[in-house]
């Protein structure tokens, strides 16, 4: 048994990202983790109730990392909002796509709690969405974008352009052409923002 | 053994949707198709050479069946094009969802197909993508629409709606609002294609 520091929250999910790359999420256990933490599952439990706690923190983590660079575009008022609406999605994509080259099975990991609807999910998504709203809220203020409600628009381009961001499409993100479809993509989403 | 008719393809089809019904896609077998129609399997690989052949079968038959009232729409000239694309895009998440909700087996079967991206499930989104092309080329003609290649064009539209159409979405196509969130994308993407 492992003696030392205390064992804290950040040092679990660190342990628990490498148990998830060797074992995959299907056959991660929490013992998996408490051994290489070289404890008792009991303390793993003392910081996550359950196993699916301690998923959806591990995810919650590891999406949290492809933020910055994400919400950084969003905030960047020197692109005019339709520009910056592209960048956006391009941005978003690309951080997804690299999660999922990086990092395979923390993504399947990620897959599998957007199919449950998982609040580690939800959260990213209602994260992004308001950093879409900002933007095309920026654009109705500019005289850009002509739409009544940011919020529900926001949540439009989203259900739009699913293909490059939601993990059920991952298996196509890969291939030729993708990146050039979605340039097609946000092109006529913008048209459709800039119509009066 | 069964003795009476000749054994036709079609006969087999009928067959197969039933034990995929019963059994499902992961646990249907070829015997299975033969036990029920009381025949050896070597009499349905007479008419399929493999599993993956009669499945392709099955799937492609059930598919033509939803094809004809969405087909009915995007010839349907009577409709003004933003007006027709937008009826075509509801009639064919509408038919998607029909088909999940009545036929869940068949639907799974589909569902991997597309995963595997398999003849049948390809030549269905090639039918879908030249029925989109007509609607957008009638719409640019009519000086509806501008856009220079109704094919690629069509093809931004079909991603921009994936969420509506592909099979990996089946999921949250009962979620209440579905149906409002595809209006809204339509209306979003008609503009787009409005814009000038």
């Amino acid at each position: 048994m492992r003696s030392g520091p205390a064992l804290d929250a950040e040092t679990i999910l660190t342990a628990t990202e490498d148990v998830l790359r060797r074992h995959g999420p299907a056959k991660a256990t929490v013992l998996d983790v408490a051994r290489a933490l070289g404890v008792s599952h009991a303390s793993v439990y003392r910081h996550f109730p359950s196993k699916a706690a301690l998923r959806e923190a591990v995810t919650r983590r590891w999406l949290g990392r492809a933020r910055e660079d994400i919400a950084a575009v969003a905030a960047d008022t020197r692109q005019v909002p339709p520009e910056r609406l592209r960048t956006w999605l391009t941005t978003l994509f690309a951080a997804k796509r690299k999660l999922l080259s990086e990092d395979p099975e923390l993504f399947a990991t990620y897959r599998v709690l957007a199919a449950e609807h998982s609040d580690a999910a939800a959260d990213h998504v209602t994260d992004l969405l308001e950093q879409l709203r900002v933007i095309i809220a920026d654009g109705v203020t500019a005289g850009d974008f002509t739409c009544a409600d940011p919020a529900a628009t926001a949540r439009t381009v989203f259900d739009a352009t699913m293909a490059y961001h939601h993990p059920a499409h991952a298996p196509e993100w890969q291939a030729p052409g993708t990146e050039a479809a979605l340039e097609a993509v946000c092109a006529l989403l913008v048209n459709g923002l800039r119509f009066r």
